[in-house]
């Protein structure tokens, strides 16, 4: 439909890869071999385009996670705020479906672990990038459409903290309800957030 | 003020806390040693307890960590949906700040992680079962107060979801903000739901 895209370089793929391994396993349980395996990539080719090693790769694996994420909103939210929930949403219904609930989020996957080194290290500056980028997208398109400045960031924040959780639950449960659930209920607020304009 | 409570055995110690260390660390990245580490209880009194290993440990863990706030539900439920969000609002709160924003929810570590195993092992069935009692309790108090089943249901289910994801977004950006910006969002939404009743 719009550029053909070009093939995903090596480095870009085991980038890929180790964005998916991370939202299954989580970042602590999963060593750089691991990633690399996932990827289908040699050791050493992994070591050579990330000489810094886990916390490299895992930096990246989150902020290509969260791009998606950022190009789906981007896209949809040209629609207004409606459409471009329903664009987050069908990004991660169909990741939960796709996987028989073994995947889910690798920016909340490496938010809910505890750094075993270093105060605050890159991977969850990422992560906390990551949520605050998605929060500050759907907050503006309320924002210009009528809603009140600090109810359009507070309806993001639980938009996207919803979603965010509701994914977990759909995991644990291995049933698409709890998603679907919090899918309606963010539909119907986000709704009756333009009915109101300020 | 209820009934003087006894010391916890060395067994309670140790289940204590490892939901503590998972709602850290994660359980992929955990063993059965850093479990018994963290409690301060001897690796072999902690297979002696725990004679199934880690799965068995992991899933009493879980549902302490569920317990705890089933317990605090229970008992402000009573004062109605508001009181009961309150205290699930408030023990969640005080888990972040008191880490300073390191511990998180060991329900919501244990979702997240694709079990290594076995298809739907105990520590995650434990899990949806306790994300499922929490939004019963607060779905039934709803419906006591005039809210529609079926929105009932809904409503807790996004209760339990954004709680669940707004700790994790204020664990990764460090601040309160993200979590006290969806109290108060849904704070509004329970008060607004018993004010239309069916």
């Amino acid at each position: 439909m719009t550029t053909p895209r070009r093939q995903p370089t090596a480095r870009q793929r085991i980038v890929a890869g180790a964005a998916d391994m991370i939202s299954r396993r989580g970042l602590n349980a999963t060593s750089v071999r691991e990633l690399a395996k996932h990827s289908q990539a040699p050791l050493g080719s992994t070591y050579h385009y990330f000489p810094d090693g886990k916390a490299q790769l895992a930096t990246e694996a989150v902020q290509y996670g969260s791009a998606k994420v950022t190009r789906a909103l981007r896209r949809r939210l040209h629609a207004g705020p409606v459409a471009g929930l329903r664009a987050f949403l069908k990004l991660w219904r169909g990741v939960l479906l796709d996987s028989g609930f073994r995947a889910g989020c690798p920016v909340l996957a490496v938010a809910v672990e505890e750094p075993t080194g270093e105060q605050n290290p890159p991977p969850i500056a990422a992560a906390a990038e990551a949520f605050a980028e998605w929060q500050r997208l759907l907050a503006d398109s309320l924002r210009e459409h009528g809603t009140d400045p600090a109810q359009a960031a507070a309806l993001a924040a639980l938009t996207v903290a919803a979603v965010e959780g509701a994914v977990a639950m759909s995991r644990a449960s291995q049933i698409i309800q709890p998603f679907d659930q919090v899918a309606q209920q963010l539909e119907a607020l986000i709704t009756a957030a333009l009915d109101r304009p300020a």
